[in-house]
Order: structure tokens, then C-alpha cells, then sequence
């Protein structure tokens, strides 16, 4: 099978899983959990999920509990979606081709309904130790989780685009805040899966390094993309960054530098896993991939 | 030592076990770790965590790992009411007597505050594993406290509120918007002290019961003194129900019927508190003295 049929096939894999976790549309509180649902089905690359998954199996990884881990991870990240496109922070009308939560379910359902994944995250991740008797990997794995989603990771990084928005930036603050906002959850999503695969302390700090590489390459792609692009391959607007006069490391070190970051910063990705001594061929593609996606 | 000078010193030890878990005015950034730490010391009754020790200690716990329970809890509900005051929602200005978080900070960071103080809840949670051997309790407890937060607590009972903002509500709805919005972390609040404590399977669903009916009571005092107290007793608009046309015990079964519920609920409570035969004076005075405030 080529990459990009197994590509498929995982990603249907991956929202299979997703599906079995999600609450169900009943009682008094249904539209909560429909607005809920109606973010998480909106489709989207499943690339955190799957990076946790494909690192767990390349630690050896065989067991159920990986599940619900895979499915908080999507419901973190959607739940940063929603509440990035509110009117009070970025006030976009369109997410993956679809008009976004708020748009559609109301301003407070959109602030409730972010909530409510977040905080149903962790109640899908508490599912896991009923699911192995590794107890100590699940809470080591749910530290990571929880730590790399707030103040010290993704919600630390989005505060901070926040308060500078339209501001002249530093390239360490630009660093900063790429390395939490985006990179936190990519480590997060690898870490994981390699604590609950058996990963050791040492193996752990490799896999965040890689993590780090290739959630920076990720995001210098997307301001690459954001100036390249066309609304319909991505699925949202483009040029909204010079629209928005927002520093990004195109507008920062030009697009030549930022295109051979990308390069760069993949192949040590690549090289920190090969270092592991550990096979798995298609989380190396995906990697490519992901780095080098036109869209 | 009478009630009211036992009340002082508890109040105080909370406080200062909450301010020892705040996360650090730091880094790159401060401005969110302020965002939290504003509303977090911004005084309140901290009815919450005071319940979840006092319940602890009637069954016995004697541990250090109540306290990032305590926090964590006071973090969710904290959240809540950022969020519940944000333009999206209620709108409100004021809060504790202190302008509201949004308005010191910005509509984008009272999103983001809040989201990182329910996470930070977690984070604060994970830590007690290390500071106990009993590790079911801790687990036990985080799901209890996960369940009574999401779409099955508070966030449930807050976004049916919202949703039927202005419109007239059946009994039943307006029972699940309570149970949930106001009961749900009471009893989060009560069941974690008591699991942490040592509680069996039978004595948590009693706790469960007794802190439905003193949530409740809760509530319903809360309608009452909307029209029966001054802002300044209360440190928050009053009125504001009747302004906002809102639904309330108060509107629904009138202001006499309503006193008698807080009444029968907080016997209720006590009465079953007392078929535990358990020993813990001050948790009764407190319940007393929560249903039957003035302010």
C-alpha cells in the first residue's frame, strides 16, 4: 500500500475512535453536546491523535488505552479552535470548510461548548486506567497532557499571541509563542504515546525534542501557506496575516529562510527518531508530510 | 471558640493553601498566570474548597493531598464565573466587588484565563498523586470531579441556562439547570473530601444526596436575596434577575414557598450528614449558616 492509501486508512481508523468518545446528544444538555460534536466531526488532518498513535505502536505499543488518550488529545485541540475563532479573539466565520461553532450554535455556546471538551478530555482520559494495570504511565502520561495544554504550553503560547496582537514582536517572543501554541500539543500527542509504549525518561526527552522540531516546521509551513495558498485549498481564508499585520517568521525572515527552516527543522526531527533506533516507516512519511503539505 | 471566629481562622488557612498553588507571575507569560491570580484572590466565600476539607476531616483524612483538591477546585469554580460574566453571556461588570475579569483584562484574556485555570485544576489534581499511596482515591476523586464539571454537571446546567435565557421554564428544566449549574460542584466538592477521606461506596451516595439538597438550598437563597438584599450587602447588581426577566424558584413558586424549600432541603441534608454517624459540628454550623445567609 502506498502512503497515501494507508494514510486513509488510518485517518478512518483514528475517527472511528474518535467517534466512540464522544458524548451523547441526549437529555436536557443536547445541543451542549451537539455543538460539542458538531466541532470534533468537522474533520481536519487527526494529526495529533495520530502522531500519538504511531509513536506508542513505534515503543511497542498494542493496547486499548491509547484510545481515549488519542480522543482527548482531538477534543484539546478542537476545544483551542473554537475558542481562537470567538469574536473576543481571532472572530472567524470559517473552520475546515464550515462555518465555525460559534457561528452556528452562538457566541455563549461557543465559550461553553470549548469548555465543555476541554473538561471532557479529562474525563475520557480518566477511562484509561480502568483500561491497563500500568497506573503510573497513565498519570505520567496525563501530567504531560495537562502541562503542555496550559499556562506552560498551548494556552501560555496563545496568551501571549494574544496580547501582541498587531504588536511588533521579538524573534524570541515569535519562538515563544510558536513553541507553545503549536509545538506544545505535537509534543504532547508524542510524549504521551511514547509513556504509555514504555518509553524511559531519556527516550522521552528525544521524542519532545523531535516533537519541538516538528511542530515549529509545522507552523512556519502554515505562514508559508497562508501567503501561497488559495481559500479553497485550505479550507479557511487566506493572506489573513498581512491582513491582520501579524509578524509571522515569513514576515520576520523572509520566506527563502523560513522555506529552509522547514527544511532544516524536519531533518532533525527525522534524525532525533532514527537516533531511538525504532522502526516505524509511516510516522516518518507522515512527518514529510505533514512539514511539506501544500495544504 | 464561637462559629464566626472559627469561620475567620478556616477561611484564612483556605487561603492560603489556595495561594500556595497559583501558578507563578512569570515568563513570558505573566499577564495570564495575573489574569488567574486576579480572580482567584479575589476573596469569595470559599464555600467550596471549606466543604470538601470539612468533609475530609469528618471521615477521618488527615493527609496533605486534600490541598490540591482544594485549589483545584476553587480553580474550576473560579472558571465558571469568568466565563459566565463575559459579554457572550451574562455581561456583568462586577463580581466580589471588584471589576470583572474581562474588563481589567480584555474580552480575549477572560477566554483564556478561564480556560487556563480549569486546566490548571487538572495539573494542580495530578500533583496528589504524589503525596499519598493511595492512589484509587486520587483517581476516584479526579473522576468525580471531572464528571460534576462537564457536560454532565455544571457545564451541562449552564448551557441549558443560557439557552433558554428570557424564556419561560418548566419546573423540571429549571430543577436540571440547578441541580447542575449550582448542586454539581457542591457535591464534587463534598464526594472528593469524602473519597479522599476514606468513604465507602454507600456514605459517598449519602454525601452525594445531602450536598444536591444543600446545593440547592443554596441556590434558592440566591434568588431570594437577588430581591431581597442590596448591592452592597451583596457586592454584585441586585435585582438583575427581574431586570433580565429571568425564571427563578422565586418567579416560578413565589417567595414563601421558596423559603420553605431551603428550609426542608437543609434539614434534609443534616439529616442524612447525621445517619452517618459521623462527628463534625463546624460542617453542620456552615451548612446552617450557607443556606440561611444574608449575603
Amino acid at each position: 500500500m502506498n502512503f497515501q492509501d494507508k494514510l486513509t486508512e488510518k485517518t478512518k481508523e483514528i475517527e472511528d475512535v474518535l467517534r466512540s468518545w464522544l458524548p451523547e446528544e441526549t437529555g436536557f444538555a443536547k445541543r451542549l453536546a451537539e455543538a460539542m460534536n458538531y466541532s470534533m466531526t468537522a474533520g481536519g488532518k487527526r494529526l495529533r491523535p495520530m502522531l500519538m498513535q504511531e509513536t506508542y505502536r513505534m515503543f511497542g505499543g498494542e493496547g486499548e488505552e491509547i484510545g481515549p488518550f488519542m480522543a482527548a488529545m482531538e477534543m484539546i485541540h478542537t476545544h483551542s479552535l473554537i475558542h481562537d475563532d470567538l469574536p473576543a479573539i481571532d472572530n472567524d466565520d470559517y473552520r475546515r470548510g464550515r462555518l465555525t461553532t460559534h457561528r452556528v450554535y452562538g457566541e455563549a455556546m461557543g465559550v461553553l461548548s470549548g469548555d465543555a471538551l476541554l473538561n471532557y478530555a479529562y474525563e475520557v482520559m480518566l477511562r484509561a486506567f480502568s483500561m491497563t494495570d500500568r497506573t503510573q504511565r497513565v498519570i505520567r502520561a496525563m501530567e504531560i497532557m495537562a502541562e503542555k495544554t496550559g499556562i506552560h504550553g498551548m494556552l501560555g503560547g496563545q496568551s501571549v499571541d494574544v496580547e501582541n496582537d498587531g504588536k511588533p514582536l521579538e524573534k524570541d517572543m515569535l519562538d515563544y509563542i510558536y513553541e507553545n501554541k503549536t509545538s506544545a500539543l505535537i509534543e504532547a500527542a508524542m510524549m504521551t504515546g511514547a509513556v504509555l509504549g514504555g518509553a524511559d525518561q531519556e527516550q522521552l526527552n528525544t521524542i519532545e525534542q523531535a516533537a519541538g522540531n516538528i511542530g515549529l516546521a509545522f507552523q512556519i509551513q502554515d505562514d508559508i501557506l497562508d501567503v501561497t495558498s488559495t481559500s479553497e485549498e485550505l479550507g479557511k481564508p487566506v493572506h489573513s496575516d498581512e491582513k491582520n499585520h501579524k509578524v509571522t517568521y515569513v514576515t520576520l525572515v523572509g520566506m527563502e529562510r523560513a522555506a529552509r527552516e522547514v527544511q532544516e527543522l524536519s531533518q532533525k526531527a527525522l534524525r532525533l527518531l532514527d537516533g531511538l533506533e525504532k522502526q516505524n516507516d509511516f510516522l516518518y512519511d507522515l512527518i514529510q508530510m505533514l512539514v511539506h503539505r501544500r495544504k
